[in-house]
């Protein structure tokens, strides 16, 4: 139940710490988590609660600041973990100076990787991006130009086990937290998927559920709509199905050709999947009922 | 191929005529039509022209001063028929003073029904009202305010053919020219929809193909999408795949419940609704492959 | 400092009540408030904490459940005075089921005031409108429609301390709470405004600072700016410089005349307002630094 | 009166041409260059044409294809004159295979350069960039990952003069034609602008005319506006006040510092600068009373 495990950064670093909760709602939750953390002599710099569902189950972030915080973080989990049994939350807290180690899977397209890598560099994103890992060549010059090791591994239908676990043997050696699909073109066995429950986001280039699976450009065209989307999601096994973290759309004419929406949609799929990046590795992000709730 | 019947209308009545062509392209297109309207001494207000499909397929709107312009609009076919038929142009023309009249198909939410109201009273939109169709009482202390006939033709699953021959009979005695269906929630029939060929304007309240059917906004809350979105367009034997014409977004969040899920649809479905109607009666619109053309 | 005036509403009448609270930043704010409701049995429902400024000012929203609540409302001030002393807080609390009273002001311009009129009655804004004061005839007819009293107070020159005399004396008698200037086109003097403190809210149909003063459209017009703005503010006395609540956007090209920067602009300016007005009866606002937190 | 000079770039470079024209309206001017065009056997891809202002100053830009076009475009001038000279034509003609000669001005901020150097090179932008002037060292490397000669060339109060002198240089000897100032921190001399008019296009982290000037994010800022702008614009020879080509925006809240308001304003700028250059560079920008007429 406690997982002290993935952190909260931010562009200054902060001193602080970031608890997310969830449980079924009862009298008294705000009352118990502010109340522990003031009596260990901590400063709530942002609170924030939501209620989900009929049964109006509980969600709730809570960052303090550490300066002054009688408790260390180390010994947070067995100190909290009576209060979190009264009340059958599942929770966990991380460090804001801790910064989740993500890796980037891309395939040709370069456009959302080179997005990541600028974001990163500029303190946008507060995450080490220790490796790529690519079916292909093609866009190792940007990972290059950042420093940043470049793995091909290339899939073919015959290989795709084999390449899974030589993923997941890089993965493991860098210790990731995160893995983000930077239109990677390829479709994860549903082994690969759960070993990362959580801790895979994927930029589908439509606003899901329109124009589920291949070539949704294509699809978009033909079917003539005025707004073109893209998606940001966690991945699950159901293809394109997961929990969405992020959406955002363009307007498109008929002047638009397919040339014109893949485009469009490039700069739509950078500014999508980077929030949905960042809201992860800042720890704003709860699941409830496959939806995402999100702590901006 | 000639058919001299809708019009086109303004804020101010601009004494004009609008042209709309299709055809095969082909060389010397705009110098025939341009030169046609300069011959009989009319000054071109607005030339629009766009290529369509590989095969760039020739749509043109053109709108011209009729100050001064030497052939009577009645003369016109008879004028330009040897023009259309050496290209084998697909066309109509219209006149700007003529109002084309509307019928407003409705059931119980009455948000478009009201915007419609209030948009044809104030000049916006440049159509007649001459009548209102709907299956429920509900909603005619409206009609009676904009004093606009109000005709209740109630619709179960026995009487539906019934009803239909009641409501073609009125739009037949109106003259009507556009069906505006204005949440108006029963399905027309086949038949019914033969008669009016792209002269039926629906709105459905999602971002379509996403969530067709019944209870669009149900499913977007239950996928928890991060954008509603609202989709006007021509009604054909295919439901909800008929071309559009406009679609509108707005932002929700996890804190939407289903409630605001419908009000932040009603503000979007009126101005989706309302800019495609406004467009049809204004001559805007050519349909190619299923998909529409928009001269704005 | 203690205030228990507006209140708190939405569509489904909530048996809560709502807080807002402000005060420098201390540690241990959010244990005593949340404490203090736990020890009365109430349920917290919603609580949103936000710090502004360099030196973290705390503002906070928190609506409880009232069932179960052991602390009847009118003896609430006693109780939490001592809370409210020690940690210098400048506080207010509302009942959901109390309805503001809204007057509207408006000229000639409707369309504020019918969609104002329109979301009060199909609940989406709960307040009461009890009256609509006018320095015109001409839009008379949408408050009867409405069944809203509706006084016709004229101003020129010579009679403005006169007239606001007058509509004060109606201001009192019908004890409102907020008054909203729908396209209101006279300027309130500083005594009127000074009566109204942070209730007094005005559409301004620009995106303010651009364009401040009259004829805005008319400016962005010369400008030839691309995107057309309005903004909801509370009125202070220097003119158009309150705090902003709302603003709202939409495109505009070389295509659109002053009139349809005009059309285009009520669409915009019937949202910003309404929502600007939700938000201010749903007790979601709160002032720092002459800049509104809205607690969505 | 003729220029042959700038010229049309797409992604997939088309053997076409471009012509824009302007005039004071008259009857005949569509047919009088359309059939020009037609004559010497050119097939018109494109026509649009916009008509300005109380008088109706004609405003058009015509793409044909020169796949059988039997004038060469080095005759097209001598022959075009004629029909120019009776309607008082301003115009110009440009080839769709010219590349337009870019220099990029640009300080310590990167992020506009990069988009554009990212752009340029995979091809959404049909230009040449040979060259980029810094007045910093700053942000070499991203210049030199793209083979871009960058030059350094310092400017302070004393030597602005001659700073100008050492750019016009190299903008002379790479025969530059439009200068993207990209967050240049500098401000151009009235001399040196005059030697290109219509010619520079720069980047204003505002939404113009609000927060002219110098750190319009600060003032933004502590004017609580809800929605961040920014605007590109040719310059003139009054500060922030030439004519707007393109504006974007996205909202903010209280909850963003002037941290956020940089971060986001960087993905706005880079879209609406990369659209203003491509408008300009692809011929589609007339300029009518200080303001731009877009032919998208």
């Amino acid at each position: 139940m406690v997982t002290l495990t993935r952190s909260y950064g931010e562009r200054v670093l902060k001193n602080s710490a970031v608890m997310l909760v969830q449980c079924p709602d009862q009298k008294g939750l705000d009352a118990a988590i502010a109340d522990f953390i003031f009596q260990h002599d901590g400063n709530i710099l942002h609170f924030e609660q939501h209620q989900a569902g009929e049964e109006r189950f509980y969600l709730a972030r809570v960052e303090w600041d550490l300066s002054g915080f009688q408790l260390p973080l180390d010994h947070f989990p067995e100190k909290f973990t009576p209060v979190a049994k009264k009340f059958g939350m599942h929770w966990g807290v991380a460090l804001t100076s801790y910064r989740p180690r993500v890796a980037v899977f891309v395939s040709k397209y370069d456009h959302c990787l080179v997005d990541l890598l600028y974001r990163q560099r500029n303190g946008e994103l507060a995450c080490e991006i220790p490796l790529i890992i690519s079916n292909h060549e093609d866009v190792r010059r940007h990972a290059d130009f950042h420093g940043v090791p470049y793995h091909v591994i290339p899939v073919s239908k015959g290989t795709k086990r084999e390449a899974e676990v030589a993923q997941q043997r890089l993965l493991g050696e860098h210790k990731i937290d995160l893995i983000v699909l930077a239109r990677y073109m390829q479709i994860l066995s549903p082994e690969f998927i759960a070993n990362f429950p959580q801790r895979i986001i994927n930029i589908h280039h439509s606003f899901l559920p329109a124009f589920i699976g291949a070539k949704p450009h294509q699809q978009a065209y033909d079917r003539g709509v005025k707004i073109l989307g893209a998606t940001a999601h966690y991945v699950t096994e159901v293809l394109d199905d997961g929990p969405i973290i992020e959406q955002g759309v363009v307007r498109i004419s008929h002047k638009d050709g397919l040339d014109d929406l893949v485009e469009k949609g490039r700069d739509l799929e950078k500014v999508v999947l980077s929030r949905a990046v960042r809201w992860h590795i800042e720890n704003r992000i709860l699941l409830y009922a496959n939806k995402t709730v999100i702590f901006e």
